[in-house]
């Protein structure tokens, strides 16, 4: 069953991979081959895998997140091809990072000049950020019977947030549900943006890296190139929705509205992000011309972080002490369950604050029994002590991830390795110092990029599923 | 009740403060009054107090912690005092941040210039951490009869670690055995220094500080002033010591040499030490004449701020990157639990650590029942969730202190700020850039020495005590 999903996407990239290939067609550029060699790999890899008889159907929790690791590794590994052959990135490390950091929807590059790519190569560069947003194997879900039991499973490995509900009964109409608002939200982004003055290729690829919440750009000072007030706010606006909750916008797809306002993580999202706009806004006004100047630089930089997404219009590493820790702050926390964004989710840190505040007052009045409760429901032990878990493992990888990145020779700064294992391990893209907006993470060394795109994996499917490759447990029978 | 305890406490510290004061006699200061003044205020205070009548004499869990926070802060106001009146810290706030730093044995200093300090000043400054390692109301239990219930409340709510085992049934004995051990460890480390050719003024307070872990030294260069090999190992091999569960100690006194060679948490602290002392010495090597230099530097490094001390011998500000990273880690983790030293303690990393994998194994197999054991007895599920509970609101304070930081100008650098908070939540002293161990914390703003003085309260005692006093239900009856 684990292969024969495999095989399945496979098949899958094999499709997606047509896309810049005809895009490169219709540029006339000379990077046909460059696709067709990964396709035809793919489908004959995938096809016998695909059709492997599977005797059993069932899949378990275990299952469910080998399946989804081992997919996006295979798919990693295949992504980056494109642009290796094409030359474009010769070196296959940085390629594999690249293809990594863009299925994982970080935005987190190692070229110094974005410019020097051609259409087709930024076409798929952005276009990973938008199949990686929504998940690949929930796209094999959707568009195969939902005949298989424990498909939960891969659709819980695979999304965002501590606690994954199904919108409908059925999963695979729940799934394409989730992909109908997912691709009109992209196509109001795209037409939104054409009226912005953009070209149709300009506009649908930011609406791809905005959508997945990526943040690869087309250009070397990435959205502030086009230096319009206009378009900026559409992207923010569009980096906002798509960090909140789909389930929100399903509530508001079957009118009903009111519960979809009262949600609980809604509030706290869009608080965190006015708070921190505001704050930031008085914090940098020293630096620029006026407070509508302020707003302007620090919505669209609050909205791209705790989306995770990573596109900038300021050099942020050049602003104030405390506006530099806001954001690393916001991008520890992160964006909504249940969206495209990363990090470590607002409902897990909202939960993981509720349940310690919890314990602090059973301390004080000892036979007290004190329930925490999201979104008006009570809390169950089980997802309270996963949530806890998921603490703990996060701060593992990151802390192990530091301290390696600092024996690494080419960056000498604690600061430069903090900010990138935060904002690897939550998808972001950008960090401070040696790695702030305008620098890029082609000054690590291999060992440090390989460790960096299997951190960016860990923090994309949410620590279990890369973990559990490392248990003994999971590779024995039974 | 917690009035009574805390006019005993205040009683304490005006009998402690004869200490200083005689020592000013003896080197014919005019620091006279600046004791005698405090002495009297205490007693004034005092005095009523522990003679109110108490009606009941049980102590909850509650009235444990509030009394232990209270008693803390009132020591600290009042400890503060000798330093203003004698104007060798004239300015309140700094001198209250000296003696905070004092008590919680954390060694973080406001002082550009230690030397130009009066002998019986510099004695009470090194007293404080003597004072603090061991607990101020542990003395208390220690020197009254046990006749009142609930006793061990207020031990547990001073003692660090997450469990607190009375060594034998009786409170008040099982705190008599740990100020003896106290006791004849600082006598011997007295002696030892001795023999290193230090005056026994030296000795003593260099004894009181490695005892406490606290890092006050009299020199500015610590103690690399003496400049000998031997010196630095007697006091690292005390330091390290003193990190160790003081069980321990306790177990070879009875003779259970067995036992205590087995204990889990020694051996991790020990590993611990061991390997960041190689991995530091290795990572120095360029920047020293020998491998046996190395180790050296490193050695006393790793020892002092494991056992969270403070002390230092090189200015590890300038080691490689990876080194710092260590340092920061080291910060974090701190010393054992059942030890003088701070941090959040070898036992609850470890059992963080195994509580995570033991949830990620049920992951796996849902069905196996994995319990964790320590010490080889299994950990009640209360202790778990309370140690988790400890991590993240250690890590709410954390953060929320290092956001305010931020805000100080004069200290523009998030490592420096980051640094800053680790030293002082972990009680350990120096930081790293413009707060490592060459530097001082009288460059923060008098708002950022308050916040980092209740930082360092919070992490001495264990982050409950001091929360707990903002949670409006402790205020109210029943």
């Amino acid at each position: 069953m684990v292969f024969n999903t495999l095989g399945k996407a496979l098949l899958i990239e094999a499709i997606l991979l047509l896309f810049p290939m005809f895009v490169g067609v219709l540029y006339q550029e000379n990077t046909f081959i460059s696709y067709l060699l990964p396709i035809l790999g793919l489908i004959l890899v995938g096809a016998p895998l695909s059709f492997l008889r599977v005797k059993d159907k069932s899949i378990y929790a275990k299952e469910g997140f080998v399946i989804v690791a081992m997919a996006w590794i295979a798919l990693s590994l295949v992504g980056a091809l494109p642009f290796v052959i094409s030359g474009q990135i010769p070196n296959y490390v940085d390629a594999l990072f690249e293809t990594v950091s863009g299925f994982t929807t970080t935005g987190a590059s190692i070229l110094s000049d974005v410019e020097a790519l051609s259409k087709s190569i930024l076409f798929w560069r952005s276009f990973t950020h938008w199949i990686g947003g929504m998940g690949v194997l929930v796209f094999v879900l959707a568009v195969l019977p939902a005949d298989c039991s424990g498909a939960m499973h891969v659709f819980r490995a695979e999304s965002p947030g501590p606690t994954v509900g199904k919108l409908v009964s059925k999963l695979s109409y729940t799934a394409r549900i989730l992909y109908t608002i997912y691709f009109v939200m992209t196509f109001l982004e795209t037409v939104l943006l054409l009226f912005g003055g953009l070209s149709f290729y300009d506009a649908l690829l930011h609406a791809f890296s905005t959508a997945g919440t990526g943040g690869f750009g087309l250009y070397n000072d990435s959205v502030a190139h086009y230096d319009s007030v206009y378009v900026e706010m559409v992207i923010a606006t569009f980096m906002l929705l798509f960090g909140v909750n789909f389930n929100v916008y399903y509530l508001i797809l079957i009118k009903q509205v009111g519960k979809a306002i009262k949600s609980e993580e809604l509030f706290y999202y869009l608080s965190m992000v006015v708070v921190a706009t505001l704050l930031i806004a008085f914090n940098i006004l020293s630096q620029v011309a006026s407070f509508g100047q302020a707003l302007r630089y620090s919505f669209f930089q609050v909205t791209s972080i705790s989306s995770t997404t990573g596109f900038y219009t300021a050099d942020f590493d050049k602003w104030p002490t405390f506006s530099k820790a806001i954001i690393l702050l916001l991008m520890v926390v992160g964006a909504s369950a249940g969206s495209t964004g990363g990090g470590m989710k607002v409902t897990r840190i909202a939960l993981l604050i509720k349940s310690s505040f919890k314990q602090l007052k059973r301390l004080v009045n000892p036979r007290s029994v004190v329930s925490i409760s999201f979104e008006k429901e009570p809390v169950p032990t089980e997802v309270e002590r996963n949530v806890r878990t998921y603490f703990v493992l996060w701060a593992l990888v990151a802390v192990s991830c530091f301290l390696l990145l600092t024996l690494d020779p080419n960056v000498n700064d604690l600061m430069s390795n903090l900010s990138a294992t935060l904002a690897c391990i939550g998808n972001i893209g950008p960090g401070l110092n040696l790695l702030g907006p305008t620098c890029n993470f082609g000054i690590y060394t291999p060992f440090s990029k390989i460790l960096l795109s299997f951190v960016m994996l860990v923090g994309r499917l949410e620590i279990f599923p890369m973990l559990i490759l490392f248990v003994p447990r999971t590779w024995k029978r039974g």
